[in-house]
């Protein structure tokens, strides 16, 4: 029996992880018998390659799904709002990357190692979540299974990519600039970020917190499906081009021992131990991109209170915090 | 009466710090009589501009010190090991920026705006704290007195210039390799820090924490005179010129208002509270270049603990981190 095969729409193709979304559709071998990479009329006349085949980009209108199965979509929260329930009157199962859905009741949110069976409550739209809340989630999930999370005090480093190609091309600009000697004015991030750091991401909402900050708060609770869980956060946009990292500090409820925690992590699907302090080995930002899984090192025991542990996780944010994550939810669609 | 003025000799007077040690008695004014930059031999032939005059390199010797007031050591643990006793003995008294000394218990460990009365129990050797600790301190301290610290849980973005000249020309020419797509093999700090983060400063000690984590756990304690407070770590180096920042999560004794924290962290000496978000005003490395004052912003309550507080803190390594904590030192000497 021939594999069935699937009509895939890519909504921002052109973009940072648009382009990714491309790529691991084809490294996924994922059964795609017709790719549409659709985007805004700015793009027309652009084209994608996708297994060696050229295919012309193609302007995302009203009726651009139709015959579509499945569309990912990563253009931005307002094009989600208003594309994303016609690509599900058309009959598309929609995988959204925006945060536009995220936290609407009757639309799973999903990281596939934690709660892909969310998926089978979908009425058409899934939510792919925040890049920075998928790596520390799959990170934080073994040890809440085993000892429960009480508390999580998180503080990340976010690649500019994480903001798009605009922001990736920013930040080599003016660090060409810098290096030149010459004044920085292409401030696309809004502050310089050549050699920099900005302790803001998207805009400030309650209490002095970032959008950014809220979101990894909720969604963990969301994805985990445990609103006990504690979690402050602070985010911070740092000048590297891929590859988001966070230090993370949880407050476990029940004692650990450091070996079972690392049995743990590398029993998680995708997620890969590297924490060997003697041969100077720990995850980093470089040796994480374009892989699909994340990395966790650094662990420690905190003794500072009951049940502590630090530990640093660092992954491609777009792939596992984007384009990967996407597909999978994907995969476990036509499964299903 | 005319003012007293002071021999001062620089130990390391070339590198990162010495030259800001240099730039620093000058801007401040201090009262010096006649200034012997000191470094090793390989510095013979380079000179340094001090009050617009030219002043050569001399080669650190045991006889340097005859006639030294003052003598401001930055060349490295083992060069203070070696040369700060001797330069006691010649009766100078030494601010030593290094760590060799700064656990030893006859050995006061100092933060002007701090502990400055620590300064009288010396036996020739005051010690000038770790750079991340010291801009740490210095927001923690007004907290401590008024409400009284229980916990920190910390994550450190550190600037190169932390790990010396050498480190800055590193991440510039690692920068320029990237930029123009060569492959970059200069690793001065180990790893690539270009456009990457390295989760780890200085060699790895107990627990998996690195000595520099463990600086800012034992300096705290004694700067502030409780080895009650409890403070857990991680130290990341990021590619910034210069400018350390720190994520600090607080958790307070006694409960606050949030405007009496800022009254608070306004009254310190040399202290900045830059936290305006509808401004998108909050500290960054690139403004606190050059800055002797330390900058807190994003101060936001923590609600997921009783009494929690987030911050971000920014310096001036070189500076607040560095040479102007010794020259504020050695102007508390003077004093006495």
């Amino acid at each position: 029996m021939k594999e069935k095969s699937y009509v895939i729409a890519v909504v921002g193709a052109t973009g940072a992880v648009g382009k990714e979304m491309v790529k691991t559709l084809e490294k996924r071998n994922f059964p795609v018998k017709k790719l549409i990479p659709l985007a805004s009329i700015r793009s027309i006349g652009k084209s994608i390659i996708f297994k060696k085949k050229k295919i012309d980009i193609e302007e995302l209108k009203k009726d651009s799904f139709e015959g579509v199965d499945i569309a990912l979509f990563s253009a931005g929260g307002s094009i989600s709002k208003k594309f994303a329930p016609l690509a599900v009157k058309s009959g598309a199962v929609v995988v959204d990357n925006t945060s536009y859905f995220r936290m609407d009741k009757k639309v799973p949110l999903v990281v596939p190692e934690i709660n892909a069976a969310d998926i089978k409550k979908h009425k058409g739209i899934i939510a792919n979540p925040n890049c920075s809340t998928i790596q520390m989630v799959l990170a934080l999930k073994p040890l809440h299974d085993k000892y429960g999370i009480k508390r999580v005090v998180v503080s990340t480093y976010q690649a500019v990519s994480g903001a798009g190609q605009k922001a990736i091309n920013a930040l080599l600009n003016e660090s060409m600039l810098k290096l030149s000697s010459e004044k920085i004015t292409t401030k696309v991030m809004g502050k310089q970020i050549a050699f920099n750091l900005i302790p803001q991401i998207d805009v400030f909402s309650d209490g002095g917190y970032t959008k950014e900050e809220l979101k990894m708060v909720n969604e963990t609770k969301k994805i985990m499906h445990d609103n006990s869980i504690q979690v402050t956060v602070t985010c911070v946009r740092v000048p590297v081009l891929r590859g988001h990292s966070e230090s993370v500090n949880v407050e476990l409820k029940k004692p650990f021992k450091m070996k079972d925690v690392i049995i743990a992590l590398k029993q998680t699907p995708n997620l890969i131990v590297e924490d060997d302090v003697k041969k100077l080995k720990y995850p980093m930002p470089i040796n994480a991109m374009d892989k699909f899984e994340t990395f966790v090192g650094r662990l420690r025991v905190d003794d500072t209170i009951k049940n502590g542990l630090n530990m640093w996780v660092v992954s491609d944010n777009l792939l596992k915090g984007a384009a990967f994550n996407a597909v999978q939810i994907a995969e476990e669609i036509i499964k299903m």
